[in-house]
């Protein structure tokens, strides 16, 4: 059973989806190190270090064959991260080949040779699911191209624009988070294999080449050198998780916010089943929007941890390093389970434009405030029009005036003027950004593969 | 199965100790919960509100009685946190108790209460291993007040200090974090019923005294005013916490660096199966000072994000109401695992007083460039004294030279006085100050309990 | 010229007020050190260390007879922070006295006695702020202990409150940052006397009694013991304000969302003379309330670095150290402008007693479920009565009928009952909490000094 | 005066290099804002939206011209952050031009738009002082490719490597910024030009055509959709930065460490003015590699707060936003100032190869424990040898015997062979890794421009 809430049965799906999880856990992992043990001793077979047959002996290896006690018991007895392993791993092989296990190299090597696969395996579903989204918010920017709502500043109504144009901004942050994959997944896919201090002393001259092969046999990049203390590859990773939680958030919030009873604007999908209060039995609440906001704040201070990891010592350095043992399953979990929430999120977004248009006609004609400027500033010269502006509007509004009869009786321009800009609410711009938006993004879509590695 | 390594069979005892563990796990949550919820049943049976038929069958529910699939699956199906167990709860009772569990509260009534319960758990652990820390600190300071070795800045040895002073700076930082614990605990140690929005409007009148007789069956304050959205509780029970990681942090470095086979004054203790190394069997690392540094870097950040909640909007808030859900668990397992191995270093803290004095020796005099500063600033004046040494000495050190030839070459102090100089390390501030901390810890442990509640 | 956009002239104001600015600045520093140094130069003259006359010298040192150019130049010629402000201070003493100015101490002996009168003048300045706030609070929250509006969870309306309530929230939460800030006082308010490693070396015998004598004259406490890299004291300093500037943040996010247009309920103060936006004139920003969110962050990220400066090494570390030089001032600057913003906000809060209760009747009933839902609960069993009115008010509100219309037609209840819960909001609890509230606080206020220090 | 420490004269070289500085103080925001609303300007009488006279004119307008009191009184009276300084420009031109500054645009266009030109400068300066810090280390890698010195882990010495393979290893990890730095490019230079809520309502039509030739005119990207709330490109700008940041803290760390007395392998360049204490005047400390560590800490604490800002709300969010104005000015002094350090000590750092050597000497031989490990692992099995070595090596260290008598008197292994391995550092690996790792850096400095843009 597990301690976290985030791992407890009935929240666990709160925190991480099934798919990464089955990458993290102790079955996955378990998984992906015999196939990294496995990997090393083919390549060591390859080059003589170690038996042909101890190595075949080695791949046949499968997690049921382990003894998971044993492994945990002497993980805890030795204080050693993976002699438990070894002893069960030993255990499970026949003599001639026991003694080639795990030869000659460190916990790094397994455990960041580990996080590299992690990281293939976590950002593939990242650019799927962010792909996902990308596809889901192309269709709605590209359906409201032209739908009018009040913008929105410093959470006031302000001038019109579209939805659709709302939708482009997210999704041109979108792709901009797929970009940042593309061109970081060659640092980050690289496999360690540097033994006690990065110099494979114990292979001697055959260091380099057992490197290569190994990596090769893992469809990993040789890196050239140990990074066992340069971690900017999994804080980068981590950043840019980060930063992809962060846009989830924005778009949860901007949902969350336009949810509102008093705006009604947008709703998040919802499922019949779901209950939203148990004491108020009316309530509709926005919890998918408003959990991706709980995910980013935990995805940032993990990111975080990461970053300060990067600061080590000499050629290894557990204070930094051990810290990454958490803060990345962290980070991918949560990430995923923010992204399996958005794609839900925009696949399912209603749209009510009925109380857009309400939203807009309700600003009483205020929201035409930048137009009749942009109408004065032609006739008074636009400084002159915005002091002219400012107070006659701020007493329109005080007298409870719509724009139009405040400009009307201020004299500062007639009402059929007024209600022709009140009326025209000037998206062009906005049009613009869809169309120049979704076209920039089907053209990388066009050029890219639907899966990342 | 976990999934995090945090929770995982062979690393999990890296990131929690048994005894918080049975506080925030599964069970132990789900046993708390219960307390609670017989807690309000029974108030509620007083009141009149419930039948006391039910609030005694509700208290006669113990976890084995509940089905786990069910609540896991009722909680995922319904998106409600508690909606699983109240289900669960109801199958377990008689069909005349069962519209009486959890009756007219709401989720947070229940995790916040449990988040008081919490701190009351486990701020007793870290009250009571706080003092054990305390104690042995106590022991060693006393041993060592007259200790020397070199006191170091900037990483460079400096004047000489005495261990004891050193370990008293300790100390007297760890009596203010008691100080700390025993200040805030009556601001902690709080219920939570508010209803679906703070004001128990499901009970009318009774609302107050209803909230007044839940607490006190529990042993917590009523806080007369709901604080569902209203959280430095939370975030100052996670910073204090967060302070004491880093201290023990604070410690663990000192042992760290001076456990560097280079410096040699201190060992933390090992055990004899433990493996440091699996490519270099000669290793023997600080592991547990080691850890208490990456055990801080994640209570800090997860500290970070219960500071971040405090912002909370209207009534109810879940963005940063759920992140405390994963934070401040976090923050309790992994500052009582540092507690754990604080305890345990400093109980067996080997001191190497004969390395120490080696250190100072080896200094070749410079170590006592503070007091041959004050002996000539007496003779020249301090700035002019300062200037002279500062050339006198480095050019003593480029040519290899002690500290006494190097003063007695430049005239600025003759062999004998320079010798004098150095032969005293100058320690009775240092002395006073083991004293003085001692005596202050002493006194306030005199007075105080040895539990927390 | 200052470069920080927190220092320049149109915007400082924004990031610092005047009154701490005083205590922070250049200038403000420098007064407060020549203090220090005259206190020293004083309690050395009592003990005999230094004459009396060169005592008297020290402490007729103004700023101004000070050469500011060369304090520069030499801080950075010599790389040493004090250097040129010794020198300049000898160029300004008598020859006689010029040898005894900053006799025997180091650095941090200055700088973090400095720490502790900036933390005696801003915490004063706090104190001061949040009682203003605590008042116009108190004041308000009795004004509207039954002024009803709707309770809001997950950003959706809910069961009502009372407006007193949520300030009453509010103040109960700045009242405990006052219980902090008195028991913070005695530990953050003392000096720092340690020489070169912390044992006064320079000194011999006299060291304990300088430390005392040096104290008393800045009347702050006497440590007993060096705390040069023991820094809890200014973490917590800078956490408790982090925690201040997150509560100020809440009012401020509260005011900013139900300013929101289509909400309307409050209206922070505005000047006549505010802009709100020089492109839509109609514009009334919530902008004092919005900056108390920015500051908040910024507060709580310098603040972290204020905690992670708590892991330090040996005698002198000047990583964490010199974080603080950065973090603290900042961490006071903005908390102390978030208070003044504080301040302003409460004292003119515009309160829209008819909005509130417009947005109530708005709900259509159905912010009346958790009372009907207690109602059917006495007639059903809760669950039961839940379930129907979970499936009975979706329905209600898919076919924009009233709750009361839902009811009656479900023939859940008769339309008469419905009605009459709905017209009353059930508030008792919400009013015991502003007694309560309020009480606590007048109590708490008759007992404590108006001034903090 | 400044107030921040940061921006006071005798401290503000720590904290900001005078280049960065000269774009960021007062006078480079207003020469670069001036700038940007002269492009406007010409952009609009280009399209026939201004009169071309009026662009001139604005063109015209330089600092000196401008009234600073009037744009601070005025931006304090508005609480707008721009009108100040239109007021003051309009003053500046003749009376026909000066409606005709900032037409139309809103305070985002021109601060962000400056944020671009910012990143465009800073990151030029990071692009140069990085390479120039890649050179030196290319230089210092092939110099000590083979120079033979303890490795350490944990803390504690290990096997042998090279001195150039830490440095190829530093190498390796500053050419993967400059890869961040060259691909971050094209979506950091970009212009904004949004208007009121992103829609350039002001300009109806001619918007996108508008934005386009401004941009043009600035050498900026044209974005073709509004920015105001989407802000990863700053966030990514900024934790570039701090990983930057984050690998000279590393850099300097290993020096300061390595510099330790007891140690003495490495040492910074220092000046001979410097003065490293005046209460213990033999001091020499590495306080430039010391305050890396201090910068980086700030630097991630700012980015922190940046990747915060990404999650804004709707068309303009001042929250979020404003610290922005803090945070990435701090991120770009504190980075430009760890760059010139960081240059400065790789240029000058002086490599002691003697205490190198040794050090490796004083291991007693257990630093080949790792080759010895390999010799046996062939004649008894790894995980045999493994067990045999570790209590063989740990009875001899105990004893204080070297590894060759330990080794001998055990029967692991006669004394010539274990001497042989001794004699034998096993570093082909490492010079491999100098030698892949130079070589792809040359590769990649011979492609690639000396300037950033």
């Amino acid at each position: 059973v597990g301690t976290r809430l985030t791992d407890a049965g009935p929240f666990a799906h709160l925190w991480g989806t099934d798919e990464v999880r089955a990458v993290l856990d102790d079955d996955g992992r378990l998984r992906a190190w015999l196939t990294i043990l496995s990997a090393l001793a083919d390549a060591q077979a390859e080059i003589g270090i170690v038996p042909r047959e101890a190595a075949d002996a080695i791949a046949a290896i499968t997690p049921d064959r382990l003894d998971h006690e044993l492994i945990a018991a002497e993980t805890r007895r030795t204080s050693h991260s993976t002699l438990g392993l070894i002893k069960a791993m030993q255990r499970a092989l026949p003599d001639e080949a026991a003694e080639y296990v795990y030869y000659g190299i460190t916990v790094q090597d397994l455990t960041d040779t580990w996080v590299a696969l992690v990281i293939r395996d976590v950002g593939g579903v990242v650019w799927r699911d962010l792909r996902a989204i990308e596809e889901s918010l192309l269709v709605l920017a590209v359906a409201h191209r032209s739908t009018v709502m009040p913008g929105r500043t410093h959470g006031q109504p302000g001038a019109p624009i579209t939805f659709g144009m709302k939708v482009a901004s997210w999704v041109d942050e979108i792709r901009r988070h797929l970009e940042r994959l593309a061109e970081g997944r060659s640092r980050w896919l690289v496999g360690q294999l540097g033994g006690a201090v990065g110099t494979l002393g114990f292979f001697g001259q055959e260091g380099p080449r057992l490197r290569r092969l190994f990596c090769e046999r893992l469809g990993l990049a040789d890196p050239g050198i140990a990074w066992l203390t340069s971690r900017d590859r999994i804080a980068e990773f981590g950043l840019v998780l980060a930063m992809i939680s962060s846009t989830l958030a924005r778009i949860g919030g901007e949902v969350y916010e336009l949810q509102r009873s008093e705006i009604g604007e947008l709703r998040e999908p919802s499922d019949p089943d779901t209950v939203g209060s148990i004491t108020m039995p009316h309530k509709r609440n926005p919890e998918r929007s408003e959990h991706l906001d709980t995910l980013s704040r935990l995805v940032r201070a993990n990111a975080g941890v990461l970053l300060e990891a990067m600061v080590q010592a000499h050629e290894r350095d557990g204070r930094g390093w051990k810290t990454e043992w958490v803060a990345l399953p962290e980070v991918c979990l949560l990430t995923s389970t923010a992204l399996r929430l958005g794609v839900e999120i925009v696949a399912g977004l209603e749209v009510d434009v009925d109380a857009m248009r309400r939203n807009v006609d309700a600003g009483d004609g205020y929201l035409a405030s930048e137009r009749v400027l942009a109408q004065l500033s032609g006739e008074l010269g636009k400084h002159t029009a915005q002091a002219l502006l400012q107070e006659t509007l701020a007493a329109g509004r005080d007298g409870r005036r719509s724009l139009i009869d405040a400009l009307a009786a201020s004299g500062a321009m007639d009402a059929d003027s007024a209600a022709a800009l009140v009326a025209d609410p000037a998206i062009v711009t906005a049009e613009s950004a869809v169309d120049v938006t979704v076209e920039r993004c089907r053209a990388a879509r066009a050029k890219e593969p639907d899966r990342w590695t």
